[in-house]
């Protein structure tokens, strides 16, 4: 065999995600083995518009006797069982041992209702619906970012049953606190220590100070590799979803602004608002086609930590050493061969490095395949 | 709040995992909330000492035509669907772009069962069969750790079907690579940036040369700490486990030996693996009886990533430096409030940093809690 040319879609492998640099272990030959898994019929679908039940429905009471407002579009307000609390909290205390520490947090939990209906999705808003959620995002990431003590903004998404999320009403939340969490952190001192390196000349768009941007860098690779060997699932005027290299989940996606390098979701035009919403409609259409069922997964959106404080008005955008960022998503679903097939990140995977057998490049092919309109508007379809 | 004095099992907080510089966002206020979980009642335990549809019974035949042996005690054979294979492999390709690196890697990867009885698991068997099956891991490290071009033997058990192992059969596997893989590469890094650090002094055993082990003085540390603070759950002549300070998991427990540094299996005293049967019995029992159910788990060792090699018989065992590793066994089970309640390590936990409600020193308290007869064979006792 070691006369035989390499064949990344034959041999066995480690890919490096250098956000990270972390490995998955790629075992492509396994998929070889008789595909045991199938499609399952879908998902019985018969959620009511509203539920009595529901404590995110407009009207329903919450935890603790609060009443949601009769909302007509998105709706936010503070998680009843917040992660953390408000400022000031207490002094860190005296760690015991120096491999003991302790590291108080404050910040603000809130959850982010997308839509008042009980019944849908991301997958199956408008575009104008979906304009409104990237626009309450904007909102909190705003907000929160500016309060005092504030150093991240984590906004996500954790949909489906078998992600634990009990709820279907469409819904996100956004974690806000004192401190940047281990992974941005790691991706924020990659972006940073990238952008003081010197990587072969490219026709990227660069970083600030004309510095090159990882991301940048990879996003635009990705777009010229030829569909068939490539890993770019849907690309529009301004973003570009794809299967990264580095993929860790079946389906994993990650999806970015392309065409120029975007610190955070306040950098966005109205314009690259209106490419995102669109892609988002795009991207879980395709999800949701795939298996036909409502695709369960946890989306995450990383950039600036925070908004650049009024403070930071004597210095320039490009002069601001955070911008380094670039704002990008995170999908990760657990979903492997079917509806009911899921991905166990376990053994090997816990205790060595994540492992995949399905290539990258099988699956953007794949998601590419599925269909634009939602299986289940399929009939409407002229 | 500012004035209040901080209490860790009150306030929201971050600890530090110095084998990984990983943080655990600790928010033990949330426990206060009604404990809406309960225990389950006993997991129905109908299972045939012998199935004949099962592909790791004694005597059946498994996937490609192969039949197991009529094994009466351990058995392994190499994994029909091998996540890598034997070398030589091909050589590694041109990158593509720096961003998008592939490696090559080669290796094997074995089953090893545990016993020949399909019902029974490392809770029920006694310390004798325990002590075989620590024979067999120091085989097979020693085996495959020898052969050339492996540079990792990673063993491991993955326990339950809520971690998707459907058969019920007790074995575990062993993945040995040709590189080391990420949680233990970074685990090494950090075990060597500590022996080359100056922390203070202490009582604590030592690593090679004499240099501070971070995994020796941590150990050192908690086995001192009263038990109603502490995180000790069990300990013996040789070995503790603890849930360790930065646990992720509800249940997490480290596993190590305590007296001396021990760099990994084929180090163990015939004393030492006594003890570390023991401890597996003592451990398993506990988790078993927590919820009165069959307990889930992930389970990884950590040590030295392959046996000195003949080679080495040149320099001391002093001057290796590959002895900087401390053997230490993971246990990750994703329960959480009952048989059927568990964690999901999604959203923020997925997209920012792991978080958890219950203190590691309330897990440790709920385990030194549980009986040390098994739930099953409580009758049994006097
Ligand atoms: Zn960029
Ligand atoms: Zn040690």
């Amino acid at each position: 065999m070691a006369n035989t040319p390499f064949d990344s879609s034959t041999h066995p492998h480690r890919r490096v995600n250098p956000l990270t640099n972390e490995h998955v272990l790629v075992s492509p030959h396994r998929t070889k083995r008789p595909w045991q898994g199938q499609t399952e019929p879908p998902q019985a679908v018969n959620l009511p518009r509203h539920d009595p039940q529901c404590y995110l429905c407009p009207g329903n009471e919450r935890a603790g006797g609060l009443r949601n407002d009769a909302y007509e579009s998105t709706y936010n307000f503070v998680n009843d069982y917040a992660a953390v609390l408000p400022p000031p909290g207490p002094i860190a205390p005296p760690s015991p041992h120096p491999l003991l520490t302790t590291e108080p947090v404050q910040g603000g939990c809130d959850v982010i209702v997308f839509h008042p209906r009980h019944d849908l999705t991301l997958a199956r808003l408008s575009l104008e619906e979906i304009g409104k959620v990237i626009e309450q995002w904007c909102a909190i990431y705003q907000t929160r970012g500016s309060q005092e003590g504030i150093e991240y903004v984590q906004i996500f998404e954790n949909k489906g049953a078998m992600m634990g999320c009990s709820n279907p009403h469409p819904h996100g939340q956004a974690w806000s606190l004192s401190v940047v969490p281990t992974l941005p952190a790691t991706e924020l001192a990659n972006l940073t220590k990238y952008s003081l390196s010197d990587p072969a000349p490219s026709a990227a768009p660069k970083g600030p100070k004309n510095r090159p941007c990882l991301l940048c860098e990879y996003a635009h690779f990705e777009i010229d590799v030829p569909h068939d060997t490539g890993r770019v699932v849907f690309k529009n005027e301004h973003w570009v979803a794809l299967v990264p290299w580095w993929a860790i989940w079946p389906f994993e996606i990650l999806l970015l602004p392309y065409k120029r390098h975007v610190p955070s979701i306040s950098h966005l035009t109205a314009n690259e608002k209106n490419s995102f919403a669109q892609i988002l409609s795009n991207v879980t259409k395709r999800y949701d086609n795939l298996f036909s069922c409502s695709f369960a997964y946890s989306m995450g959106i990383h950039q600036r930590p925070v908004p650049r404080p009024e403070s930071a008005a004597l210095i320039s955008d490009e002069e601001d050493e955070e911008n380094v960022a670039h704002l990008h998503l995170h999908f990760a679903p657990p979903l492997l061969r079917s509806a009911s097939v899921r991905k166990f990140l376990v053994g090997f995977e816990l205790m060595g490095e994540p492992q995949r057998d399905l290539t990258p490049e099988q699956a953007a092919q794949r998601l590419r395949d599925c269909s634009e309109v939602h299986y289940l508007d399929g009939a409407a379809e002229p």
